[in-house]
């Protein structure tokens, strides 16, 4: 039986590595930054802008679109790739971490996740196999099994059960699957606790998943201890699978993560904070809705090529922004999303070159000296 | 002295008529329609989007500009064209009709409209000189007159007066005006009274402007006393200058204005209606809401080529609606957009092939044909 995806490593630097990411949606080259498009719509972008800027793979969240417009219709209308006109791969999460965090009363048990929608209050029970079920139907070409994300802070003991639970969850999930074309990842668990994390890696590589994902991080603990964490795990997953790195990161982060051996990674913030109007460039962050834009007429980023650098000033950028123009919210976002895809593009080239030390190093310089010349001022 | 603009008819078709405007960031195709850009954007949309679709004027307002940023800063960014991005021409209103409808606290009088500014309150005072100095600061392609744009109903002797401080004003702009590079066009008056109509187009057509308008149309009067009313007017106006009908219309009303004999329009209806969930299509209105569009797979109008048309059934658009989404804003504006520019570009083909009467005929009952099938959902 062909794999639903094909992983193969093209070159590696030190543990940063390259390679090729094939899915029934075409090919992704990785390391990978996946936009976050929740309810199948990466926030203020059009799909053909998203693939213009170099994005093959996004990601959309399985929980809202169970919800709304429900997952027979995505299905219905071709899977969400197609129903959202994006020509690209999609993966999708399990919806576990939203059933935690989004709904109103939700309890865990052996069996699931027993929540009611945020939206109108309707039960619903998220099980492993009823999250593989919703993931099939909204057909995306990576599906995740349904894990307990820890919280933090947890105890050791209530982190060792959590990450057990979702062994048991994972072992379901690889049995309830159904399709032969979408690939199922598994997630590996264990808090900021190094054996945890070592037995929660090696239990859920033991299991019949086409990739790994590390989960449970970025989530409220000090940043040393997600890199370590992060780098650990990385270090137990296997060389031929795709790796993947939920919910991180800042740019730094994402260095720092490609460097571990990490090929895909989403998050939130290049579109949840360009909405707030924080912009990622070259020489760290800048927040537009500071009164020193107002007269400047440099581009956000003078090395940047996208276009909302090649159109508008800071000056007519905080305008917009002061204003509540939509406009604002879709420059800002282009804006990061480019910079992240090609901080991507960029780390592919260093570690092709094998020069990814180099490369990585020089990034930071140039975030801390605008740390130094009064940027990153978020 | 070589004029700011000059316009040549192209060709007629009955009243109908093309022109060619050219200005100092270039050329129109008249009829042409603008849309409105209020804070030197128009709402969701990206200039060179805007100029893709064909337009090559855009309108924003003085009054919001003028409070924020301030027209000094533009001036200083090169204009409110270069500021925005947009490389086509810019008509801007005089403000007037905004310190009316949105400023705290106004009064009218001699000199001019005294009001509040409904950003922090400061008092600002709009005198028909001032009008002209902050248009100029702006850098706009076409500046308005200052106008009383008189509220219906009114009585014939509120009319009478207000058309009257109305040249009065007509009459200091054309005095305050210094460049030689923008143009500036008077606006006529007169409620929905024919006399004071034709007093007021008499007097305005008397003075030393580069086109002209017909305010205080569409202020809630009938339709019926609206077209009436804009009728005479353009009949009025002089034949080798464009004409504008300011704040009209559906498509139904900017066909019926086409073939009065206007040139020029502007109006917020395919943005703000889009925003609210509203397309205009070839078999009239859809209410995107609507829960029969819930697993529509056709796009909004089939006989659109407009991007969001070609990439998004109307099953996805109602679920970026529904969710709130900011793309849903951006695609019905953009198709709405379209479908205007759209109108504009089919009726001047008809005008130059003399056939302009058969194909309003045929737009209006294609308009009604979705009426009947039960479209026009508003």
């Amino acid at each position: 039986m062909p794999e639903p995806i094909q992983f193969t490593v093209t070159a590696t630097d030190g543990n940063a590595r390259t390679g090729r990411l094939v899915t029934g949606h075409g090919e992704v080259a990785t390391p990978a930054f996946m936009p976050v498009g929740t309810r199948a719509a990466v926030k203020a972008m059009a799909p053909d802008e998203l693939w213009g800027m170099g994005y093959r793979m996004v990601l959309a969240n399985a929980y809202h679109l169970a919800l709304r417009p429900g997952a027979a219709l995505v299905k219905e209308f071709g899977g969400v790739a197609k129903f959202m006109g994006f020509p690209g791969a999609v993966l999708t999460d399990s919806g576990g971490f939203q059933a935690m965090s989004l709904a109103k009363i939700n309890s865990i048990d052996e069996n699931g996740i027993r929540f009611r929608s945020h939206l109108d209050g309707a039960p619903v029970m998220l099980t492993p196999e009823s999250a593989v079920e919703i993931q099939e139907q909204l057909g995306s070409d990576i599906m995740m099994a349904l894990d307990e994300c820890t919280p933090y802070p947890a105890e050791h003991e209530r982190a060792r059960k959590s990450l057990e639970l979702t062994t048991r969850w994972a072992e379901r999930c690889v049995a309830a699957r159904r399709s032969t074309t979408q690939a199922l990842f598994g997630i590996a668990q264990g808090s900021v606790y190094s054996d945890l994390r070592r037995t929660s890696a090696r239990q859920i590589t033991s299991l019949e998943f086409d990739g790994f994902a590390a989960g449970g991080l970025s989530v409220g603990e000090p940043k040393d201890a997600m890199r370590e964490m992060a780098a650990l795990t990385a270090s137990m997953l296997p060389v031929s699978r795709p790796r993947y790195l939920m919910g991180v990161g800042t740019p730094e982060d994402l260095v720092a993560a490609i460097g571990m051996g990490y090929d895909m990674f989403d998050c939130v913030m290049p579109t949840r904070n360009a909405r707030n109007g924080t912009a990622f460039t070259s020489s760290g962050r800048i927040s537009i809705k500071r009164a020193e834009h107002g007269r400047d007429p440099r581009p956000l980023d003078e090395k940047c090529e996208c276009r909302p650098c090649r159109s508008h000033s800071r000056a007519y950028l905080r305008h917009l922004f002061m204003s509540g123009e939509i406009l604002a919210a879709r420059a800002l976002t282009e804006h990061n999303l480019y910079f992240y895809a090609r901080l991507m593009r960029d780390a592919q080239a260093a570690i092709a070159s094998r020069n990814f030390t180099a490369y990585a190093k020089e990034f930071i310089d140039g975030l801390a000296a605008g740390d130094a010349a009064g940027a990153n001022e978020d």
